[in-house]
C-alpha cells in the first residue's frame, strides 16, 4: 500500500539502503543521550512525521513497529535530522517512561567495554516481565 | 590480514551485519552532540579500540578510514558502547577541532526537517577547501 504521506518530496531525498531502509538513531531531547538504534523504511519515517511518534521498521518481525506499542515507552518526537550523506536520521525524542531499552534500562547501549570485556553499566530500571505482562 | 586484535572476544560478541558491518555512533562526550553515524568492520573496531580514536569502514572506497586522517579532524575515543542486540555500537569521543562533518559542520546531521522540507540549520565552521586543500 502506498499512502499518501509516502509520496511526499522530503522523502524522496533520503537515501535509503538495498533493503529499503535507514538507520534511525534516536537521542533523549531533554538529557541528550543516545537511547536507541533502530531501521526505518519510508513509510515508518512518514509515520513518524505525521504521527509525531517514532515508528520503525522491526526487521526482526518484518512489519511496522510504533515504538513503545507494547511497553507503553513511546518515543515522542521533538526534531528530525539528517545527515550529509542523507542515509541517517537522527530523532530528538522525549521518552515516555524514561525507559527506551526492552531490557528495562533506560537505553539500549547499556553495555561498555572495559578491560576487554563489555559490561553492563546501566541498572535496569522496570523488570520486562512488568513491562510485558503478555510476553514479548 | 587477520590482526592479533581482531581475535578478541569482545569482538566475536558483534552482531555484523551481512556484509561484515555494525553501524556507530560518535557522540561528542563534552556536549552531548551526535556528530557521525558511520561504519566498522572487525578490524576497524579492533583499531578504534587499539589506537583509542575512530576507525570506520569506508563503504564507498572500500578500505579502513582513519576519522580525521586527511582533514586533521580526529575523533578521540573516550568510552565505547554495544547496545541490547549487539549490532549497534555508541563511541564517546572528543572531536578534534570541533568539526566532525566533512562539509565543515560541527556535526553530520545539520539537515533539520522544517515543514516539509530539509533546512541547513547548522553553520558551516570552516569551507571543505580549506579543509581538504589538495581535493577530497
Amino acid at each position: 500500500m502506498i499512502m499518501n504521506t509516502t509520496s511526499r518530496n522530503w522523502l524522496d531525498s533520503v537515501q535509503w539502503d538495498e533493503h529499503g531502509l535507514v538507520p534511525a538513531v534516536a537521542q533523549d531531547s531533554a538529557s541528550g543521550r543516545v537511547l536507541t538504534l533502530a531501521w526505518m523504511n519510508r513509510e515508518a519515517l512518514a509515520l513518524t512525521v505525521s504521527e509525531g511518534r517514532a515508528v520503525y521498521w522491526s526487521r526482526s518481525r518484518s512489519r511496522l513497529w510504533r515504538k513503545g506499542e507494547e511497553s507503553g515507552h513511546v518515543q515522542w518526537l521533538d526534531e528530525l535530522r539528517l545527515d550529509c550523506d542523507r542515509d541517517a536520521v537522527l530523532l530528538r525524542v522525549r521518552q515516555q517512561g524514561g525507559i527506551a531499552c526492552h531490557t528495562g534500562r533506560a537505553a539500549c547501549f547499556f553495555l561498555r567495554l572495559e578491560d576487554g570485556t563489555w559490561r553492563e553499566v546501566d541498572p535496569v530500571l522496570q523488570e520486562p516481565a512488568a513491562i510485558y505482562p503478555r510476553g514479548k
